[in-house]
Formats: structure tokens, sequence, C-alpha cells
């Protein structure tokens, strides 16, 4: 098992997870920039608990040593990496966005030109909740983006039980800081994002074509959304709220019954009570998305809540279901976290 | 000029502002709970600036002293204050809910049973950019509150131009935890708010009734939106993402050509450049109102960010405006507000 | 096993932990406010995961059920408390300051007159890095404080190996707002902590006694310390950074050498290498203790930095250690918690 | 009027400050990375208050245009501005570090060789409290740092009155994040500063010699001291925690009597009631030192606590009000800033 891209922020959280594994050895963690240093150099909470030595990317090595790899990289990096070690036969959970999106046109349209096409047809979407089946039969996995977990599980029980208007989606994402990763920019300072709070990248954030590709897919025709993230001055967490317009009149209670119905085997699926709405604080450093739903009848619209741990269920969590799934374990192995409180 | 209930977030606010304003003679500061204490016993940060003596609110004595009083009170308390004021010939700007909605029956429906319901036809919404000429004759106004304000600033232009179906709006707000007030609750704990992200009162929040009256007002018929508060671990700002249906297609050049020229002649709203969207930092502590539009083609939406501080533009600042064009002075008297950064 | 007094912030944190141990069987959470209620209904982030019925505290129900009781109590409930349950012959670990101070006449000067100073004397004072072989026997643990667990880790090696004049310890520590509880104070909303820092108690803090106890324990002879506690807009983490002057002059090496043979085999504290220091982020819910150890040649002083979360290894992860220790388990059973970043 | 290096945190401080001196008109603003743009682009808040056009620095074609100039520059590229100024005939006030010590061979000892030790000797040290007169004639001000300006303060009675033994000072300080300044680095992200607390360059902070300067110069012998900065997750402030012993038993109405005195015609620093302590928020974007004192009789120990802005009077405030003397304007012209709260 080996993490390459070990020092960004899914990376480490890939490795606190993959840590409380009962199932994994740890043996590969890579980085260019920090070759050379332990991995408790760069992470200095990880003091004795992972003082593996960070290794450069070299895919031959790599393949000797592991069945496995998370990839964490920045995109593009990713395709050629994955390329490499699916060549070498090893299975590949990757976090980038560079498989995610089925067509090469469409990458190309909000990314640039795709240097592995083929491979976007043997990769799998890894959301368990919608597509556990191909998944256990995955060798190469696009892990989902944050934002599109949290309004892929918001929106699914609507569109799959036709509930609502497809061109009525408006989804409004507040994310924490640490979904823009760990590299350096001004924007990002602390003294910049705290005591502040700010939209960015309105109606043209990466994430828009993915969200699409999945609820699209669910739908069984194309669909559009309004989608617009925010940055929060808080570490960890993404609120999606998402609206939308019912084809007919009906009862919070109604709604509440379909998402009930719709995740009652989901074990990180968790349906708030009516009434009562998630924080994203409830499901810090842990794999659930707590859901709310409303039914406002004054404007006959229904109004979804979910959160979601970016890092967790939006990224590394959701890798390590991913993970079990492939390796046969129960899904939730190792992703059994309490949160704490505060 | 006295401020009643001066130990409130809106309440320093206000003395903040009334402090720094060049004509005015702060004179009366009230409070049940710390009468006798000095101001700056309360507001450490105020020592040696206003060390004025904080004393219970007697109608009678007070009117002796002054002729404008701003009243921060809790909603109901506010009724009564204002009755015995205006009654003895003071002008009165009342910064809580109680004279906002137009209709008793709207105020008992949401709040509970008003008490002067007469008083309801005197009070003026101050919202200077909307009500200029209206406010200028007003012995009551009523302070508009603070999502309000952001709402009715991103939409007045839409719905006066008459652009957008009036049964698509949707108002996303997100606002700091001083919105709350400074009443204790276990809610409002520090390890509560922060680092955290959530919605509350989603569709009834009883700032609903209080927008849509200014957007009915605004378009001639009865408008009903969507709107969701959200409390983000920050002290001060609001920020309302509002998306909204354009009878037709557009360009966003053409809707930001609306709004400049709408607010052209506004010395408080701020409208950004195209592709540029507002943070609640920019506006912290002063009494701007930073706008962006964006015509969104792939999904035919109108997007509006509005950001606001909730006690200045949003409360106090706010309620100085109106003071001033009650005074005949400047409106922008006292309010060139410089932002720090960060 | 029960937790009397689970809805405050030391409650939460021993439930959180309890959940993830493998020899624990929760059977009774008790809140005199919340009863009646689900621990999952307070704490939404366990739905799912604890949804016990909270009860009231009934000392001869409570005694039925369970042989181990953690209490989390405000001081003075804690004392009847303790003394009913110890009669019906269960052991008891008590996270309140009630039994820590060995003096009942101490006792009284901090705090007021002691109810059972009986069992003061059987109290054993629960910081296992020192006193481990006492705990294993006792049938009455003091959970110790936070700000003195923090300075005692920082200061025990150097009064043990008679480094420090004793007259010259100076503590200054920071803390999170959880330690200040889950009560509700205008002090501790939200909006009065964020982005700002005071001290508070300075030379008056309570847990000051506590601190000079453990250390006059381990010199020998009275000790008095200045200590002074801060209020840091955090969640959660101490950092104590102590100074001390040496009896003669040395290396930081030296001083590195003694703490690390000191605490060479404790499983929850973590020297950091030479230069490095401790943050409250990396040690945030786990168990661990970072110190960092400098002689300052320049003005002949040590300076010993120590970090722990206040819940943790400041309360509910001590408690368990000390669980663990009087249960015949291995000591870290159910610790092993690995940090997440950010 | 201009500011050299206007796009830095002190740079945006400086500019809010002078926007609203009614002695200054601001013509210059220069930044080598954003020239060409506007103020207003970098920094949005400023959006129609502070439009100038950043240009590069010219020294010549600067000098045609202003007479006194404020650098907030990186240290070293303070050095060479600076002279180039000077040799035109403008007044200079360095925000830098470069012309704080007097001694070259201490600079170079603590930073790298001095370009311009000429300089050094005609520089004079800009803290008003301590050396108004000889503010009052300089041509080049060395404006103090920030942690040093709260050192300063606090200790400058204690020392005057020979009150301290002067080997047993301890300066335990707290900075906000923006002390770091506006340039990129991993450690100042947010989400690595957000919700931790670290100490950093522990008895090896540039300062160090700064605040040893000026006590060595108040005392009349050479002082050393132990000083140890920490990073708090706030935006702005220092709070300073200092020791020291006395050389008799007293009370604290004594010491606080000594600082009334000394301080008693200084509009900038408050003095807090006793049992009273200073919060950095209570002095946020002021100019306003809040100091508190402390005997602590139970171990013969003063304690002060001192709390500023760093930004303002830790910096761009203090500078300020330097150019108010060198000008001879009123010394807190431009300065009467009143609080928010929060």
């Amino acid at each position: 098992m080996g993490v390459i891209g070990a020092t960004g922020y899914t990376g480490v959280e890939l490795i606190r997870l993959l840590l409380a594994h009962p199932q994994v050895n740890l043996k590969v963690v890579t980085s260019e920039k920090n070759s050379g240093s332990k991995f408790s150099d760069v992470f200095p909470a990880f003091l004795g608990l992972c003082d593996l030595e960070l290794e450069p990317f070299y895919p031959v090595e790599v393949s000797k040593k592991i069945q496995v790899a998370f990839l964490s990289l920045p995109h593009k990096s990713s395709q050629e990496a994955a390329a490499k070690l699916r060549e070498r036969g090893l299975k590949v959970i990757d976090l980038s966005a560079d498989f995610r999106l089925k067509s090469a046109k469409e990458y190309e349209q909000w990314y640039e030109k795709h240097q592995y096409p083929n491979l976007l047809k043997e990769a799998v979407y890894g959301l368990p909740e919608l597509y556990r089946d191909k998944i256990k039969e995955a060798k190469l996995i696009a892990n989902p983006g944050c934002y599109p977990t949290s309004a892929a599980l918001a929106l699914a029980p609507l569109i799959k039980e036709k509930m609502i208007a497809l061109d009525s989606i408006i989804i409004d994402s507040k994310s924490g800081a640490s979904g823009a990763g760990r590299s350096v920019s001004v924007d990002l300072l602390y003294s910049e994002v705290n005591d502040g709070l700010k939209a960015y990248k309105v109606g043209t954030h990466r994430h828009t074509p993915e969200i699409e590709q999945t609820l699209s897919d669910l739908a069984g025709e194309k669909v559009f959304v309004s989608f617009t993230p925010h940055l929060v001055p808080m570490d960890r967490g993404i609120l999606s709220t998402v609206y939308a317009k019912p084809f007919r009149k009906l009862k919070t209670a109604d709604v509440l019954k379909v998402f009930k119905n719709f995740y009652k085997n989901e074990k990180f699926v968790r349906i708030k009570p009516e009434g009562s709405f998630p924080n994203t604080k409830d499901v810090r450093a842990t794999n659930y998305c707590d859901i709310a739903v409303l039914y406002d009848e004054r404007v006959d619209r229904i109004v979804v809540l979910s959160a979601i741990d970016n890092l967790t269920k939006g990224a590394a969590g959701q890798a390590l279901q991913n993970f079990n799934l492939i390796s046969g374990f129960d899904e939730s192995l190792g992703l059994k976290l309490f949160p704490h409180v505060p």
C-alpha cells in the first residue's frame, strides 16, 4: 500500500486513515519536494506515528513494493502516474480530477487536453453509495471531488425518484480552507481568510461538470446546475445548500421518507430528523455525510442540506471506502471514526 | 442624542459611530442590566473614550435631555419605548424588528400580537437607497434588519427593472456570529461556532416577511422568496448569494450596467467589476455594501452577491445614515470609515 | 461503565474515547438538565453512534449497573457523587477538582469547605507518568487538571533531577476556549473570544495550588510558582511556556537528554528534536504531550514548552489512561489516536 | 506624502490611517510586484477609497513629489531606499528593522552586514512615549518593531524607577498572524494557523536585541532578557506577559501608581484598573497600548501585561505618531480611532 503525493492535505489525511486500518501495511509515501525527509518531519503531528521516509516517485520501484496505490497528486501529474502504475498491474485510486470526467472532450474544455483518454474508459467513478457494484470490479478508481460528493448525495434520491425539475437545481456550497490544498498563495494566508467570507469562481468552478455528469447519469438526460462555491474561515468541511422545484406539492415528511429509504443501507449517510440541520463540525474528521431535507410550502421548493468533511468523505475517507470495496473488505473497515466535540 | 439599550452589539456599534460623528453630542446611554456601571466597564475597549454612566431607561427623564433616540432593544420592549418617546415628541430610530412590518397581522403571524399597531402606520422603513425621501420626513424610523438590507440591495435593481421572474428568487445568506446578538446561549459559545458551519431556521426565519415586504413593494405585487440563513465562524459580516431567473437571455455586462446605473449616486453601494466577487472582510466595520453580478448563460440564471457588515450597514451604520437624513446633514457624515486590512 | 455528567465538554470527550475502547461497554450516561433526551440529541455529531438515553443520576440505580464511574461534574457536586458511589463499592475516576488537593485546608482556601475530607486521603492523583504505581491500586482517582498536567510534565524532569532553582519557576499557559467548559457566559460567546487574546485570573487561578502540590511532592519541599493562564481563540489545546533558572550553565543537549531519559518508557510524551517547538494542533484530539526544551545561554535560563489537548491528555484521555491502569489493561488501550491535519 | 512598499500589511495599514489624516495628501504608493495596478485592485476593500496607481519605486521621481516618505519595505531593501531619499532631502520614517539597532556590529550579528552604517547614527528610534524630544528633530526615524513596542512600554516605568532586578526579565509575547507579513509561506496558510498555537524562534528572535537596546538605554547598563514569541490564531494584536523580580516587597497599588504617573500625559497608553487585564481585541485597529500590572506576593514577582495592535501602535499608527511629531502637528492627529466591538 502506498500514497503517491503524501504531503498535501489529502495525502496526510489518507495516511491518518491508513495507519488506523487493520488490514493495511503502509510501505510507500512519496513526495518530490520533501523526499529524503521523514513524513513526521513535514507533519510533526505524526512524530512516532509515521516516521517513514518520503521518497521520490519512481513507478518501477513502487510497483515492486505495493499492489494498490493512492494518488494524491495535482491534476495532470496524476494522469501519467496512473498510466505507469496501471501498466505494471497495480490497482489505482486516484484522488485528483484527472479521471472523473468520462469525456475527454469535456476534460479538455474545463482543464486541458487529456494525455490518456483510453484510461478514462477504464476508470470507475468512486462514489460507493451510487456505484458500489462497478467499484468492486474496478482497477482504476476516480475518487470524487469534495463538492461533487456533497452535491450528488444531496440530489441523488430526488433525481432517481424523478421528484424535481432538472432545470431548477441550485447548489450553494461552502467549504473550509483545506479544500484549496496545501499550496502557497496570498489568498490562502491566515489573515486573508480569517474573519471573512467570499464566493469564488462563481459559475465557472471545475467541479461543475463533474456534478453535472453524475446528476445526468442518474437522470438519464443532460442536467445543468447553478453551482456557487464559497470559502469559509474553517479548516475542514463542506456544507451544500441545494434548492430544487418539485413536480408536485408535498410535505417534508414525504421527502424525508424518500431519503431514508434511498440511504437505508448506507453506513455513512445520516438523515437528520425534521427540523434539525447539519453542521460541518458534526462530521469533522469522519466519513459521514449528514443530510437534512425540507419542503418549503410557502415557495413550493425543496431544500436539501448536506454536510461532509471535504478531506474525509470528500477525499481520503471515500478513497478508503473504495479501497475496502476493491479489496473485498467490509466497506467501513478502518472508517469507524468518532467525532470530537468541540 | 441617546442610545436606549447600549450594551448589545448594535448598541456598542452605534456608540462607536456616534463618538466619531462631528454633529453628535452623546448624552444618554441606557442599560437595565448594567445600570450604574460606566459604559467602559462593560466594554473596556472604550476606556477613556466613552466613560458615560449607563442608566436605566426612564422615558420622562430621557425626553428632557435628548431630541433623537436610537433604540437597540429586544423586539417587544422596543414597542413600548418607542411609543413613550414618540408621545413626548422625540424622533425615534428603532433598530429592532418591531416597526418594520407594515401589517400588524403579519407581525403577529411571525412574532406576536403588536401592542401599538397605530405606530406601524407612522413608521418609515429606513433603507435610504430605496426610501430616502420618505425617511427625510420621518419621526419614527424602522431601521432594516441585516439580512433584509443585504437582500434588498441585491435585488432592487432587478425587480425595479422587471428583469426577473418573481417566483424564482432564492436568497442564500451567510452571517457572522454577532448577528445573533450578545445574549448567552450554548449554541453561540466560541467552541460551538468555531471551525464549523450550519444553516438555521431554514425557511422559517423572521426576516423572511421583511425581505418579502420590500421586494413586493418594489415589484408592485406580492413576492415570496426562499431564504436560508447560515452561521459562519466570523464576528461580523453577511454575504448573500442571490439567484433568479431572468425573463430573457442577456450578458453579465447588461446586468452590471443596470446595477451601476441604479446605484450611481449612492455613496455606500460599490459595484464590483466583472469577475470580481465581494468579501465580507472588505466591508468590515464600514457602511459599504459591495455587490457583484453575474449572468450564467449555461443555466440562464442571474447570480447577485452582496456583502455588508451586519452591525454597520446592517444596523448601526444605516441607523446613522437615517439620522443624518432626518437631521438634514450630509448622509455620509460620520460614516467615512476606512476598512482595516486584515 | 458509566459517565456521570455526560453533556459537558469533558463528558462528551470521554464518551468519544469510551466508544472506541475495545474493553468498554458504556451503559450509563447521566445529565440532570437533559435527562430523557438521547445523547445524540444533545450532540448530533453522535447520531447513530451513541443514542443512549441520558438519565438523572441516582447513585443506587447506577451502582447496580456499573463497577467504574467517571465523574464529569462541577466541583462540589462531585464530592457527594463520589462519596455515594464509593460507599457502594464502585471505583471512581473524578475529573473535577474536588479530590486533587491533598489538604482539606488548602481546598477550603482556594475553593470552599470540603464535605468529605476523609475521601481526600483515599484519593490518588491520577498523573500516570508520575504516579503510575499508586494509581494501579486506587479506588478513587483525582484526575489532574489540564493546566497542571501540562505544567507537571514540563517540569518534572527538571525538579526530579534537581536542575533548577525552585523559586524561579514561571508558567505562562495558553488555553483554548473549551477549557472554560460548556456553560453559558457572555465572556465565552464566539464574538467575544474570536480574534482576540487575553490573560485571566492572573496569579489567582485555582490550578495554582494543584500545580504547586505536584511540584512540591517531586521536590521534597514547598514550591511556589508564577502561573498565568491565557484564553486563546481556538477550541482545544494548552501550550505552557515554562521558565526556570538552572543551577549551573549547560547546553540544550544536556536538558534534552534528561527529558528523553525521564520519559523514555512513556507512550504519551513525545520529546521534540532540538530547535523544533510544539504546536497544540499537533496533539489535538490525541493523548500526546509534546515537549520541547531549550537552554538559552544568553540569559542562563531553561525554557520548556509543553503542548497537550486540554480535553484529552488534560482530562478525558488521561482519565482513560487511569481507567486502563486500575483495570489491568494496557495503558494505551483505546488511546492510539491519530491526529488529523489540519 | 508617500508610502514606499504599499502592499504589505503595514503598507495598507499606513494607507488606511493616512487617508483619514486631515493634513495628509497621499500622492505616491509604490509596489514592485503590483506596479501598474490600482491600490484598490490589490486591496478591494479600498475600492473607491484609494484608487491610486501603484508605481515602481524610483527615488528621483518620488523625491520630486513628496517631502516625507514612509518605508514599508523588507529589511535590507529599506537601507538603500532610505539612503537615496535622505540624499535628496526627504524625511524618512522607516518601518523596517534596518535602522533600529544603533550598533552596526549588532545588526550584522542578528541580520547581516549593514550597508549604510553612517545612517544608523542619524536615525532616531521612534518610540514617542520614551524619545519624543529627539523624534521631533529627526530626519530619519527608525519606527519600532511590534514586539519591542509592547515590551518597552510594559517595562519602561519599572526600569526607569529602578524597581526590578534587570537579570530577571522574562517577556512572553503572543502575536496575531499579520505580524508575519503578507508573504507566502506554507506555515502561514489558514489551515496551518487556525485552531492551533505555537511558539517560534524561541530565544533567537531578531526583536530581542531591539528590546534589549531600549531597556539598556533606560537602565543605563546592559540588559538581557528572555523573549519568547508565539503565533496566535488571530489577525492582529500582541499581548506581552512580562515577569520581573522587584527589589523589595510592595503592593499592586504601588506598581499601579508608578505606571499611572509615568504615563500620565500619554494619550495612547491606557492603564487598566487593578484586577482587570487587557485584551488585544480592545485595541484592535487602534493606536492604544493597554497595560495592566500586578504584584503577586505569593511569589514576590511583578507581572505586567501589555496589549497593542501590531499593525497600528506596533507599526503604522506609531509611524503616524512620529510623522505628527516631526511635522509639528498634534501627536494624535488622525489617530483618534474608535475600536469596533466585536
